[in-house]
């Protein structure tokens, strides 16, 4: 028979995976990704590091258990406030337009948030150069928030303001895709502006109708 | 009064160049961008150590000048091919749509060849992580490329085929974001298919018209 751990084991190990979690995040913005250990991640949170290296097989698998943990604690505080659970979807006000603007302008100052600029950065170019973690990071943190666009895409189709032949899931990233190359490659301004030409072209596109 | 270099010691230190570069762009193929060192770089290159620090100062910015070489290389080639001096544009056929697609399908097979991916996608994530080595990179590698096509829409917006509120540097992005996405973080196959839709969707619009 299994034994299940005691709830105060249990709590304490929970409190010892967030405290791994906010040391691997405080010190990615301190001394930068490429000087991160495992070792320092475990002092700062006051763990031995084999702790660490029971759970995790990388520094770069705990930032991305990190940022999903992020995730998770936002959706419960948020249904916390709001008293129930939340359904994450993309606003339906029947006004395509102006919903995508809404949704595009808090991604960006999201991205913009100098919190979490430095380890969602160095998650990203983990990702990009470690082919199991991009794998991983790419199925929970990013396509969950790309289906989002899907979903109310799709709905947008039914109700005749997108075309019928147009592909929901690339159609998306005439926006995310530009957004994420700016933020990532620092290759220009990330300003609100910017991200309601993106919808604007996106939907009527640069030839003149 | 300034000594001029020998026309053979000239020769010399620019076949040592590009010794470098072929051994960068070598290695980190073989063992990662995380294990490449300039030790490594040195050895295989057949020079010392030293050497390389006189030049750069670090493994990133050899590799971006790399890239740099690959590009003035082919463009000589090119024109040498040719038997004069060859302007970078996109084709004006006077067909937008078709000079998008024709560039867009070239630039996908370039993100796809094996040769260059690894040192590719290595230089891009060092640059999202080191801004000096980014800003280089984007400045000198990106941005002209993306330059190209401003001067393109430009010329269609002339034309009557591109809406005259279009701002072409943003335009491009439509599809230069969402490729870049693709190719850095995987997000999805990289087709000419795929290409062919955005440089559709982006001139028309995913709104019915």
């Amino acid at each position: 028979m299994a034994t299940k751990p005691a709830p105060d084991s249990k709590r304490r190990s929970e409190r010892s995976r967030r405290a791994i979690y906010d040391a691997a995040l405080e010190l990615v913005s301190e001394v930068g990704y490429a000087k991160l250990t495992i070792e320092a991640i475990a002092a700062r949170a006051g763990v031995g590091k084999q702790t660490i290296y029971r759970w995790w097989p990388s520094k770069g698998a705990v930032l991305l258990d990190a940022f999903l943990d992020l995730g998770k604690q936002a959706s419960e505080e948020a249904s916390t406030a709001a008293g129930h659970e939340l359904e994450h979807e993309i606003p339906d006000t029947g006004d395509l337009e102006a919903d995508l603007k809404y949704v595009v302008r808090a991604t960006i100052d999201e991205l913009k948030n100098p919190k979490y600029d430095a380890p969602y950065r160095a998650l990203a170019a983990e990702g990009m150069l470690n082919e199991e973690i991009g794998a991983e990071y790419v199925e929970k943190l990013l396509e969950p928030g790309l289906q989002l666009y899907v979903r109310r895409l799709r709905i947008a189709r039914e109700a005749g303001q997108v075309a019928p032949e147009v592909d929901p899931r690339i159609a998306l990233e005439l926006w995310t895709g530009p957004i994420a190359q700016r933020w990532l490659q620092r290759t220009g301004p990330l300003t609100h502006e910017y991200g309601d030409k993106l919808v604007e072209y996106a939907l009527h596109g640069i030839a003149p109708r």
